[in-house]
């Protein structure tokens, strides 16, 4: 057996009845024409349905706004990633070389939409049960642990809005630093809010998750909280 | 048993096991705070999944893009409300005073969501097998007659594109007339080629529709096809 089927039972809890799929599910657009493209388009629907569905059945209280936002977390790029990363996708990705040079196996699209296209290949292979199966099991974590409404509101929001409420203008922020590699770069970032003569830095893998870790941790700061 | 559990077995292929799901899929939000709003959520989920695999069944060679573009429009609102009037879902949707005398039942938002909540009822009720089967039914028309490549691009940025190959400016529209209560207007719109002393005539249910049906009678003209 494949290296990745065997990795797909172990890990995804699937075994292939058609190995091809997996293998096209695994295969980048730059290593070959016949990709994954397909099938991450197939994936991404079913896995908005599974975790919509999911969402629904633990948050019986929450309305549409809330449950979409909340579904949204889920199944953005960001989370995907972290969950190939989690399942050690990265290394199974066919790349060109040119890709696979540039440190495509820990780029966090490619492993996305891996992962969706994963999701797309076990749907055809097992039918929706399958594909419901290794869905709720890949984010059982995630599920168990669903943001509050308060979560829900990026850090940058939620600042503005406090800085609004105080009759003050919104925060500044500012790229100070930015280091590594394309495809594996930091980012420090400064958020100024003048009228009270703060200044707070953050960072992260990119400028958007630096500007909100300042935000946050501004946010803490002005409501007293440890930072 | 009630009339919209008659219509539901009889237009959707469906009887309900559990009626309530039926009378809150039915239930707008101007008619009561319990509505249909989350099983819309849901149902929008459901039907993105399965008409995203029937696009990708019937059409093997299409790339990610194109599937997307034609789900779109399968899925969109105004196919929605299209297939909500076929079905004569107007009469048994539930709302407030205001909304029923102002042409609520007609409205194509309203149809639309109700439509998305019946799907989110129908999965509850019967799970995905159920759910799979309305919608393929409901849909089978026009799933056998997908759009073409061509038809994916609206007429007015093809228009467009094709006066931008001949060296020439973009066409303008205006709105001449708008006729019909508020919830039933018609829109008549004339689209101008300057260049070409061209001015031609269209007409929709909203002003989108309508400069989208004068682009497509000046591509016609244009092109020397009958009008």
């Amino acid at each position: 057996m494949s290296a990745a089927r065997a990795w797909a039972e172990q890990r995804l809890g699937h075994a292939f009845a058609d190995p091809q799929l997996l293998e096209l599910a695994l295969t980048h657009r730059s290593a070959a024409a016949r990709n994954n493209e397909r099938l991450e388009f197939l994936g991404d629907a079913v896995l908005g349905a599974v975790i919509a569905r999911a969402v629904f059945e633990r948050r019986p209280d929450a309305g549409e706004g809330v449950l979409s936002r909340i579904r949204s977390r889920l199944v953005r790029g960001e989370t995907l990633a972290e969950v190939a990363t989690e399942l050690g996708l990265g290394s199974l990705v066919r790349l060109g070389s040119g890709e696979a040079r540039t440190g495509g196996h820990q780029r966090a699209s490619i492993l996305a939409n891996a992962l969706e296209a994963l999701f797309g290949a076990v749907w055809l292979d097992g039918g929706t049960p399958a594909a419901e199966r290794v869905i709720l099991a890949l984010f059982a974590t995630r599920l168990s642990a669903l943001p509050g409404e308060d979560e829900l509101t990026d850090p940058k929001t939620r600042l503005q809005e406090w800085l609004q409420g105080q009759g003050l203008a919104p925060p500044a922020y500012t790229v100070t630093t930015v280091v590594g590699a394309p495809h594996a770069q930091t980012f420090e970032v400064v958020c100024t809010v003048e009228a009270l003569d703060l200044t707070i830095g953050g960072h992260g893998t990119s400028r958007r998750l630096a500007e909100q870790d300042a935000a946050a941790r501004a946010l803490a700061r002005l409501r007293g909280e440890p930072a």
